[in-house]
């Protein structure tokens, strides 16, 4: 199947859309949430388990996978879908981000970023043609160009430098791109600068890549910037080409991202929420953990059909984490994974259906997002994002 | 369903038979080996995973369930079956082993035992008819009675002791036992001495138990002692009772127990094994995390019908244990489960084909048991079975 992108429907009172994402291993209707397989495994799920869950595309990390086992060996092993019994569509993202949060002793010019591995210290570099290489070597449907990520805050003269080499990076990515059966999408930067932003589309969109990706949002930042930035760089975008918003997705920043015509998300939240006891539901956040649930016959969340809310009760959960059980860890990913993509569904059944923005207001008067720690929790969860963990 | 026992077929040449056992929750075909769900969860798999092993009846642990949740917890929420959903049968221990290998500042009498919690330090104390009582608050098909385990060695005054006390123990229990949907099992102690064993296996058949079980073997002794007091426990409990040998598991032992004519088995070993990386084969143990497996294309062992040897490699098992992943554990554990109930389904199928010595044959000459280390192993399994880990 060659690559394509169709917008299906469009909200009459925001930007969101629905439409369909069409690859080499299939079909994907939009918007998405992308489970997140650092290490070529969604952590604690298996692939049957992402089915089940309604996953349609996957992402996993070109660092990790390039570290350990090596993108050599996997191509051997007949490329990451093989490798981890995945038939779905994968995205992989370029090692960028991971090599500037999470790599030791960094030093970028022109050419690249040479990195120290975080596993064994060893030395390494990142180049736009050898990341477009070990993504070939991967099989992914999508490959991200190289980018310079930026950290949060950053003066507008870094900012305006990173973009602009992000963009010559992209440039060289694509001069070098062979898979006829991969995409590669560029990647927006800019900071918090508007301007930049645009900027930073306006050369992508020169490069007429078959998708874009907003990166460097939700990085610490006030949600009222991350949201402003995000509806920014999206409308910047061309519209009949796939707005892939990097690392998103929290519940909250999923409709309001949806709301700016993104089309594309992923997230490592789900799972980590869930390794920690942490589940999603309509009212808000729950810790399993907490005393209240020691004898609740109920589910996580009547509204959910995943496998644990059809099968487990609070009290059994609250067990399990409180007696370290890792089918715990188990049955709250599997939750957190099914409960989002739910949710997801429901957004573009809402957006086919005009009715986006009343969905959106009926979230929001049940949901109680997360108190003013958000922003530690997403430097936590950009945190964890690199240990693989 | 009221509780029944049929052999169906023996084999000539050996004790070996096979048999139907009927409980409340359903039949189960022996031999038959159960997986150990220590905190009501058999560690890392769902109970559909166990259904789709093979697995027709599970233990779970008196001990561990009455300190955390507690046993009134669990009858409040329905019994165990449904707490933990799993629709059939569960086999509780008495918690005495538990008591006398975990717990602290144990002091016995004849009234019981009195502890501390390994959990917090909480005073609690076990007799035959509070062990009962818990069990019945369980729910479950099989319960055993509370019985002294001795440690090894031990002498014979000290074996004779104990051996005494727990057929007085198993009286008691056998009085105050109420539920008509549960039965009650004794539990043949004696240490290494033949004439305890034999007079143990006498005390107890005179109160006429549904089913028997023999404690207090693999505990560290020689193989060879092992294989004698198995032999001789079996032997002297009346033939047309179901006999259960407490705590064992691995393959070899499987063989040679089944041979004296066992009919049940519990063992955390599969499940720990998969934990630590080791797999069993049918030509022995491995460890997935040998540098041998980086690439290799292969399942683990092609005689296996599990998930995980149907749908993975050893080149990504391994990554999966190198990267620290969980997936990791839990496909090796439920390879370890499915593959030693797969090679008891094959001994069911070999006695009524009247071949199990032929079938034994076949496999000792295909599998290498561990090296002189075993007992080391088997004493690192009975702590690991008492710390719930």
């Amino acid at each position: 199947m060659p690559f394509g992108f169709r917008v299906l429907a469009e909200d009459a009172q925001t930007e969101a859309r629905t439409g369909q994402l069409t690859t080499t291993h299939g079909v994907v209707e939009t918007p998405v949430f992308m489970p997140v397989g650092t290490q070529a495994t969604v952590k604690t799920l298996t692939p049957d388990e992402l089915r089940t869950a309604g996953a349609r595309i996957i992402l996993s990390n070109t660092y990790h996978l390039y570290l350990r086992p090596g993108s050599d060996l996997i191509n051997r092993l007949g490329g990451l879908h093989q490798f981890m019994n995945w038939d779905r569509p994968i995205l992989t993202d370029s090692g960028g981000f991971q090599v500037f949060s999470l790599s030791h002793l960094r030093a970028i010019d022109e050419e690249g970023v040479r990195f120290r591995s975080h596993i064994d210290g060893s030395a390494h570099n990142f180049t736009p043609e050898n990341v477009t290489r070990i993504q070939e070597e991967l099989d992914s449907d999508i490959a991200m160009v190289l980018d310079e990520c930026t950290s949060y805050p950053v003066s507008e003269e870094e900012a305006r430098i990173s973009m602009e080499r992000t963009s010559r990076w992209a440039a060289r990515a694509q001069e070098v791109h062979r898979r006829p059966d991969q995409v590669q999408f560029g990647i927006v930067q800019g900071g918090m600068y508007p301007h930049l932003r645009e900027e930073s589309a306006r050369q992508l969109s020169a490069l007429d890549f078959p998708g874009y990706a907003v990166g460097g949002l939700s990085v610490g930042e006030p949600k009222d910037i991350f949201y402003a930035m995000t509806a920014i760089s999206a409308r910047a975008l061309p519209a009949h080409k796939p707005r892939y918003l990097m690392g998103v997705g929290a519940p909250e920043d999923l409709f309001e991202a949806v709301k700016c015509g993104v089309d594309m998300f992923d997230c490592v939240l789900q799972t980590r929420l869930g390794r920690n006891g942490a589940l999603l539901t309509r009212s808000g956040r729950i810790n399993i953990r907490n005393a209240r649930f020691r004898e609740d016959p109920g589910p996580p969340d009547s509204w959910c059909d995943c496998y644990t809310c059809r099968h487990f009760t609070l009290a059994y959960l609250h067990h399990l984490f409180r007696a370290d059980e890792l089918l715990g860890h188990r049955l709250a990913s599997l939750h957190n994974v099914r409960w989002t993509i739910k949710l997801v569904e429901e957004m573009r059944d809402a957006i086919r259906a005009g009715s986006f923005a009343a969905y959106h207001q009926s979230f929001l008067a049940a949901y109680t997002p997360p108190d003013g720690t958000v922003r530690d929790e997403q430097r936590a969860s950009w945190a964890a994002a690199h240990t693989g963990k």
